[in-house]
């Protein structure tokens, strides 16, 4: 690690808001300092409440966001906001939230606040996500909100990275189930009904508890966190007390900040609860586990980019577009070459 | 191969529907022999049109995609739909789908309905799906829908997969600009206004052409293939026509089959155009390139399960769980156990 990261990493470290946001933007240009960085971070990470925050366009989610961080702000919680926008991969739409946002939140030194755009790489959201949540954790932020829109693999990808997910639904979407999933209902630890001063919203926080005592399909709600546990095994943490977290369905209206102080108590006591039943272990070794793979992807395809020239890289690419090969095959001549074996058998890569 | 996997290929390929959906189920199971099975199938795929269909739950996308089924059925066209649900990761939803399909459907040979949940796992849905959709090419189905939900990344991933992407909005959803995002309007190659007999209607269809010509900060619509493209400079595939495609934007009633015979000739108007612009090409290489990635990813993940037992993998999450090690030095030390070196850097694994 060269001086220069060092200093960044100590001015992170000591909170800096300027070092923050130099070292997330070269978390998101994947510049190699960045790693070098996080890893240096990395033990100081895991204190911060990592809280996740979903629900589909409309339901209000960015001013429920807004006014929990105020909320959190009020008991001296400092406050680290990530924005992740999946489906403004192409243009800088990101950009234009953080402008408005500034507004209400601007000036405030314990809340820092950062969109991103997907590049629309296939686990990419995720990975980025994943260090810039770790920047704001070591640098002191005790609650970050992860922001997400919509219902997607994303959503469901970050929330199993956050200690707890808040699904947020707005009520008169009309009649179509559609519209609360079974499997959002599977993520979520808290569930918000937000507009509740709109009809229809007794009926809506109605059918969200019937709906976690059923299922949408009969079947009582397996939540997310039961399939987590079923990763413990190893290390002995694994716990009985998996039921004991009832996801309480909460009314707010957000833009005039009602049912906020029920929400902040309903994360508090979540995470009471995590570090209570051993399940906070649990999540942070999902988490843990996630980012060994992707890790371990990312320096495998590195290898391959060194030991494959580009261009025999593209003809190989070609090659299985037009047919010529399978997939499969392409990919064992691959192996072969970053193993620096010759490869002979058929079905290797023509064109090399 | 073995005997009863080369029997189950010559089945597939021949279309019968029994050997189809045995093979989508061993897919799904990842069972070692669907692998074989595809790989003896690829030669075979690359004919059908694949159409990726999303839009926001409440637009009325199934409904939709049922009529175009068979709308393209009266073109004398086979018709495979697979039905991605993303946000039912853990209960058995889609299958409720499929039983609600196939009162319209069932019976007709031509036509083959596949539901699929999603497993939860990173990039996961997006795989399957694409192992889904070869096993329809190669059994000979002419067009395949993949119909997925919302506008999350997997939305993305699935669309760089197809070759047309019809994004369906519904009107008098609110006047938040949210729900008709920039980033969906990117991955369109069709966009359609579904329940148009619905007030608001025009005034939908009149958003969406302005936002295609203009987007919706300010900056001109830059359509996803073109990042596609950027992707094909090794092979000399380029096309300067890439602007050649201009976005429909088509009103519908699906309920009532209206609007539905302009979407069909949309459709394959956007083949004729793919084909002759060379673009068709472009799309299969961006294909071929995630694949190769994901079976490079799972190679290497499946040489780190031979190479380091169980017990010891589960150690080494618990330590980057627990901040004992940083996930950088843990990869480290798994790579160096993969390729049988000593590890005796500091960083290493403890518990090891």
């Amino acid at each position: 690690m060269n001086k220069t990261t060092k200093a960044l990493v100590a001015e992170v470290r000591a909170g800096s808001r300027r070092a923050v946001a130099r070292l997330i933007t070269r978390v998101e240009n994947q510049e190699p300092a960045a790693r070098e960085a996080l890893k240096a971070l990395y033990p100081h990470t895991g204190q911060a409440h990592i809280v996740g925050v979903t629900g589909p366009p409309g339901s209000g989610k960015s001013t429920l966001v807004n006014v929990l961080a105020l909320a959190l702000r009020q008991h001296e919680l400092s406050v680290g906001i990530v924005a992740v926008d999946p489906s403004s991969p192409f243009t800088g739409g990101a950009l234009l939230g953080d402008r408005v946002r500034m507004q209400d939140l601007a000036g405030d030194r314990d809340i820092f606040i950062r969109s991103m755009a997907s590049r629309g790489s296939l686990g990419g959201l995720a990975s980025t996500t994943s260090d810039v949540v770790k920047v704001l954790d070591a640098a002191g932020f005790e609650v970050i909100l992860v922001e997400t829109v919509g219902a997607g693999q994303a959503e469901v990808d970050i929330a199993s990275a956050a200690h707890s997910t808040i699904v947020i639904e707005a009520p008169g979407m009309g009649d179509e189930v559609q519209t609360i999933k079974a499997g959002i209902l599977e993520i979520a630890d808290v569930l918000v009904v937000n507009k509740a001063d709109r009809p229809g919203s007794d009926r809506t926080v109605r059918a969200l508890k019937q709906m976690l005592q059923m299922g949408s399909n009969g079947q009582p709600v397996r939540h997310h966190s039961r399939l987590l546990q079923a990763d413990t095994q190893a290390d002995g943490q694994r716990t009985d007390d998996a039921d004991g977290w009832q996801v309480p369905v909460l009314a707010t209206v957000a833009v005039d900040a009602q049912g906020i102080d029920d929400l902040v108590a309903a994360l508090q006591d979540h995470r009471q609860y995590l570090l209570a039943s051993g399940e906070w272990l649990a999540r942070e070794r999902a988490r843990s586990r996630q980012e060994i793979e992707r890790l371990l992807s990312a320096y495998f395809l590195e290898e391959l980019a060194q030991a494959v020239p580009a261009a025999r890289r593209e003809r190989v690419v070609t090659a299985v577009a037009q047919r010529e090969t399978d997939p499969f095959s392409a990919v064992a001549a691959l192996v072969g070459q970053i193993k620096g074996e010759e490869v002979t058998q058929s079905g290797s890569v023509p064109g090399g």
